[in-house]
């Protein structure tokens, strides 16, 4: 087994879907699915940039109002490539006579590879290999080689090269109901005899979407310059040609296509760009190469390397963990350090939640921090240039300070659904999500991670702290004052677990005291504070003037950062567990073997109790467990600081006593809930880790959740899984100005090595079960500070390390 | 006199354009002129986001040709605001009986004042005061504050409030004959009595461009509630307005307007986020508080402190110089840092140049490295979007690396004429500018600059360095070997200077071994491989393969760096004096008096000489003496370093004998010529240094150009003579990660305070002749290096230094 090739030996329509979201290939500026050898409707490829230029209107079809829904537009097809031999019918895979089929996904190339052989009208037999790529080195580009081999037969073949722009949304099947015609054609041309361009407006936001493509043939070495028969309708261009194929020589054909949008940098205007693109575009190989050498770049940054005792497992391991990595990189590569986007739930995948950005780069940009930062840094600013749409939504909402909704596109405004679609029961009920006020404390917790892995002061100066200052303001107005606790609480929210959105028969929605919610608010308000003492004493005094931020405001969030309250109950043992909200233990036990034997799968327990006119608001059960993340977030050093802080014990044994208690209880339907598991309990159960470990490994690419991924990858579980190996298991942690190393590496795993980037040093780590070794690259770079079993180790540039465990 | 206030107490239409231009405001986003109390049509509003987002066509009308010239466009006008008293005629500024005028520009607030009294019919007496703000706070958003009272009449009166988008480019005369017409209207819409909307599209480019605008009226604190009369018609707007106006009482109109365009970041598409944006707008009190803030934190960033024997002198001097201030960050306000924007050569305050972006920049970042560099770096990147269309004019010229455009706009492809009208003669001639290659050195050198201030890493590493290394293979492309010389030489190119495009009666443009482009060629090469120690090794070697470098490449550039030709000749007296290109001793001198005699203001020799069926080609006359930028932008240490790595020798003498040679010879025909000159003479001689800064710094105050200001004030020469007191006067030189300082008062100035940013550090420097006190604030930065007298301190966070000289 070769872990850096993802190959499929036979073709299965019934796993189309899911394969070609494993294949999808980008670039982080748009993305492009593909497994038929003749483009099908849904190929699909979203620029990226578009994405977080669009707007979406209404989401659920009650009142039957026209819809409008741009948020994730298909660009025109591109790939669109076919041929027929001797005038007969235009080839198609899922009617031809297959012979043999074999689908290569290079990951280390990001190259897709398709070879097949059939047999044609009289028995001829025919091969073709195709290899696509979407370019990483020139992110307008994207190209497509085609080797037509005549095996027993000579003569006249006819392909067909067009550029498509009726294009259909309809990945997602509930969605289907929904308007998912979003373009309007502007032009469709025949340039020269090899290329045409054409050109889309999106209906509601008005974007143009321009493309143009070369098509080439090749006979050997030998290029033939062919007249194509233009056929142009509204909105498409096709050309075709006509030639001879000869038993003895391959046909080669290249279809270049360039894709520009008139929200891009630097263009006169998307056609023109597009045209320019493409008429000066290099061959196949020759943007293969650069395209290879870019992803090896890549690679050397985001790689790592593990020896496991079980050789197969190894390889598996490593080739499920990198194709998450390629995926990563497709959606958020190098190229949005100038894109206005975010981290799409879904990647570029996929149609699924609609390009939406959720809280899904709390499990991303770890990853990123630690690999290329610079990365982070652009889609943080894509929260920045939304932090006015926040203000405003908080002041809307009568609250002071920013308020991030829960799901975000274009403009940054609260995108959530009102209703949602239960496909179980077909009934569509009432959605309380954008409740989910801690996405919040995750986009502060981004800010402050990517400051403490970077020392990046201009970002934190012109836009971290802002974005800290006016969340922590947000909890704060948040926060109210209970005299009877004598303690600040927050009331009617959402947890990040979303089977619970209301208290049993209350009518309105929202619980109180959520304990994620308000610990992790503490954990904001005391991080802004600590912003005195970080930001240069100019740009602090500009912010406290700019935001309007007294004395008294620091006073009041130092006040609610001592008392807020956390609610607690007991377990059967008579031990104290944080309850996941106030009044969590009032909440009736679940009968869950009953329910496991009468559905099986019951991830979606929700669906489930919906259909059957009941409620998990009802039940002591999670989607996924909140009070676990806070293990998954913080350390068990820094709990016990903010716990103490607010004047609640805390003892080593609350964190496996909670992780019990809740796992009991845990329905896992989500594959973030998967993540952070694996984590809490990696850290707390070695001699298990690795079985955990592997199981969320599987959420994509074995499609755990039953038809999920052919509408989308899962970007936060992708990367989880990743940073499970990059900082539970060597138990990196960057807080206070120290790179913490705490490796415990899972049995089975003997060594792991990688390169991180902290603080501008490029640091090589290797670690066994024994010894951590770190090397610094040669930098003129400030040394850093390295702790390691509770001890701090300065760490100059170009210096070499060895510690014993 | 108040050095916060330029004034102008009495309405004069022949200076109306100077005056316009000088009170131009602006954002960095959009600039709005307006004089007149009613808008007219000259009421320039350009987004300044739009200025890089045009393409210009074609730019001369020779071949009577359908001409597009969208560099540059006026966005649809929003100030029109005008009313009639008892159904008389529309006030009229030009047909009024003007009893008195007042306007004033409050520069510390951006805030543009008019007050004026006028005889009506019947005897009856008015006063209008009217505020304008283009806001620093929120970049969208304009107001317009008019008071307007009746002093002893009552009665009725009629506003009449619209948007228009019928507007016509015609700011510049000798543009006038080229399409003016640039926008197709889209929309012009009522939407509820106090707001209207209009959007219009660029007709090449397609960029929509949408106002929205409220109308609301008070009496005293009383709002009123008008409903208007709608009056549509095709691309305009208008609300008409009735009420009463009473003598005891003023009435007061606020109009608060909002522009978004089709580029901006973080909109779902541009005419909603106007009508948002004006709907939620505050009242214009609101606006002008949160403005005003926002320019004092930008004036405790920019601004200096001088003491001059001359009350009056110091009084005039710190006026202008902030006026400058003013209007370079209203073209380069922090808001640009998330624009794709370069520093265009006439602000965003005029038409002239059509907004392109020439190499102003090198006289403007100085200025922003050592107060915000933050904003540099964002018109870097201006750039660095740009180098893959450079890096296609160098392939198509021939060349290897990148070559940047003369003048560049939206999509960085060479934007030059081919031809110039000489309006003295009315000839059309051949324009050969686009020979000045000498904009790569320019670029390099702000790239190099920028980093040495702020040692920004990120910056170095994933745009500068690979910008610094394509312009140097660009440089050792251009060079050639000469076997006879043995030296490597560059041909065929144009100094800075224009008067000299090719040899005299020579067919072929172009000159052999600029003086300027071959030392600065040779700089750029230098920097170029000290990137080799600087980058972090893994970056460096991602961008040798990503560019292909080889260690023969840089061996090469190597070879270039000591072997490069420089063209000497001797003056009168014997002395080498460096020729300002190849063959320039063979050239005859000019008869300076007899011209000056002949024709008075002889600047712009070259249209006198041309309109005489002669050139400037002939003679030893510069419009810009450019072997003096040597002096300029490199110190004599430097130059020193350069000129013996060459193997030439080089003399402190070297530099007054070259001054004195070129000075006699130069006609002062761009306003950057003065700033360089004053520059290199402030240097050399103390005693005349202040009469020569005094002398530069009105350029455009006093338009010595004869109307180029009303065309667009001229930000190389504004920034120019603020880094006249900042950079040459204190003597500051950034280099080999050393803050060198070498004071020089010139006579009369007692004493000079700033503050500026190094490296992270915010130093405040105060100097007298006879001592420099420095002081940073406290901050966890690294110590950084102060060089005074040839010897080099390590200056600590929070630390005091006094240095006496």
């Amino acid at each position: 087994m070769d872990s850096w090739k993802l190959e499929y030996r036979c073709f299965n329509p019934q796993q189309q879907g899911l394969r070609e979201a494993l294949c999808t290939l980008g670039n982080g500026y748009f993305a492009c699915r593909g497994a038929a050898p003749e483009a099908t409707a849904d190929d699909v490829h979203y620029p990226a940039t578009y994405i977080a230029g669009c707007y979406n209107r209404l989401q659920t079809e009650i009142a039957g109002e026209t819809i409008e829904n741009e948020s994730l537009v298909n660009a025109p097809n591109w790939l669109l490539l076919s041929f027929r031999i001797e005038g007969g019918d235009w080839f198609n895979l899922s009617e031809a006579d297959i012979l043999s089929y074999h689908q290569q996904l290079d990951i280390k190339q990001a190259i897709l590879t398709r070879t097949l052989r059939f047999r044609g009208p009289a028995g001829r037999h025919t091969c073709i290999e195709q290899r696509r790529l979407v370019s990483m080195d020139q992110p307008h580009l994207a190209a497509l080689q085609t080797l037509i081999y005549a095996e027993d037969w000579s003569g006249a073949i006819e392909i067909r090269s067009a550029l498509d722009g009726h294009i259909v949304n309809a990945g997602v099947e509930r969605y289907r109901d929904l308007n998912n015609l979003h373009l309007k054609s502007l032009t469709a041309e025949s340039v020269t005899d090899d290329m045409c361009w054409l050109e889309v407006e999106t209906n509601q936001s008005h974007i143009r979407i321009a493309q143009a493509a070369t098509t080439r043939f090749w006979r050997g070495d030998k290029v033939i310059g062919l007249k194509p028969r233009v056929d142009r309708l509204e909105g498409s261009i096709s050309h075709l040609y006509k030639t001879e194929l000869d038993a003895n020589q391959p046909l080669r054909i290249e279809k270049i296509a360039a894709i520009y949008t008139s929200r891009d940098h630097a263009i006169s205007e998307p056609g023109l760009e597009a045209r320019k693109a493409v008429a000066q575009s290099a061959t196949f190989e020759q943007l293969a190469g650069r395209h290879i050498l870019l992803w090896k770049q890549l690679w050397r940054r985001f790689d790592f390397d593990i020896v496991h005792e079980d050789a197969e497992e190894e390889d598996r391991t490593e080739q499920i963990l990198r194709l998450h990595i390629l995926h990563l990189i497709q959606t958020t590569s190098p190229h949005v350090m100038d894109l206005d986007v975010g981290v799409p739930a879904r990647g570029l995948h996929g149609e699924a939640y609609r390009g939406h950005i959720f809280w899904d780069e709390l499990f991303v940009f770890p990853l990123f921090n630690l690999r290329m930062p610079e990365i982070t840094r652009a889609l943080l600013r894509y929260r920045y240039r939304r932090l006015d749409e926040a203000r405003r939504a908080a002041r809307k909402a009568g609250y002071h300070g920013a308020m991030y909704p829960w799901q975000s596109a274009s403009n940054g405004r609260e995108e959530s659904q009102h209703l949602h679609l239960n496909p179980k029961s077909g009934n569509w009920i009432a959605d309380n999500s954008h409740l989910q006020r801690h996405i919040n404390a995750a986009v502060a917790y981004n800010v402050w991670q990517y400051y403490q892995v970077t020392r990046d002061m201009e970002f934190l100066s012109f836009y971290g702290a802002e974005m800290l200052l006016e969340i922590a303001r947000f909890w704060a107005s948040l926060a109210s004052y209970n005299e009877e606790l004598a303690r600040f609480v927050i009331l009617r929210v959402m947890g990040p677990d979303e089977y619970h959105d209301a208290y049993p028969d209350k009518d309105q929605p929202g619980l109180n005291n959520n304990a994620y919610t308000n610990l992790m608010a503490v954990w904001v308000l005391l991080r802004a504070l600590d912003l005195r003492e970080i930001l240069p004493t100019q740009r602090f005094s500009e912010l406290c003037q700019t935001l309007n931020l007294s004395k008294e405001e620091f006073a009041l969030w130092d006040e609610i950062s001592r008392n807020m309250h956390v609610p607690f109950h007991q377990d059967d043992h008579g031990h104290d567990i944080i309850s996941q909200f106030e009044g969590y233990q009032e909440l009736a036990e679940f009968d869950w073997e009953g329910y496991r034997n009468k559905y099986g799968d019951i991830q979606r327990l929700d669906r489930i109790l919906e259909a059957e006119n009941d409620s998990p608001n009802r039940y002591k059960v999670s989607k996924q467990a909140d009070v676990l993340m806070l293990f998954y977030l913080l350390s068990s050093e820094e709990l016990d600081e903010l716990l103490t802080h607010l004047g609640y014990s805390f003892e080593y044994e609350t964190i496996p006593r909670n992780i019990d208690y809740y796992l009991e209880r845990t329905s896992h339907g989500s594959t973030l809930s998967r993540v952070v598991n694996s984590w809490v309990l990696a850290r707390a159960n070695r001699p298990g880790a690795w079985a955990l470990f592997t199981e969320a490994l599987n959420s994509d690419v074995a499609d755990i959740q039953g038809g999920t991924t052919p509408e989308g990858i899962h970007t936060g579980a992708m990367a989880g899984t990743v940073d499970l190996i990059q900082r539970c298991f060597t138990g990196i942690e960057t807080r206070g100005d120290v790179l913490w190393l705490n490796p415990s590496l899972p049995e089975g795993l003997k060594s792991l090595n990688l390169n991180i980037r902290y603080r501008q040093h490029v640091l090589g780590l290797q670690m066994t079960t024994t010894c951590v070794r770190i090397c610094t690259e040669p930098s003129a770079e400030q040394p850093i500070q390295i702790g390691i079993g509770g001890k701090i180790y300065h760490l100059k540039q170009g210096e070499v390390r060895e510690f014993q465990l």
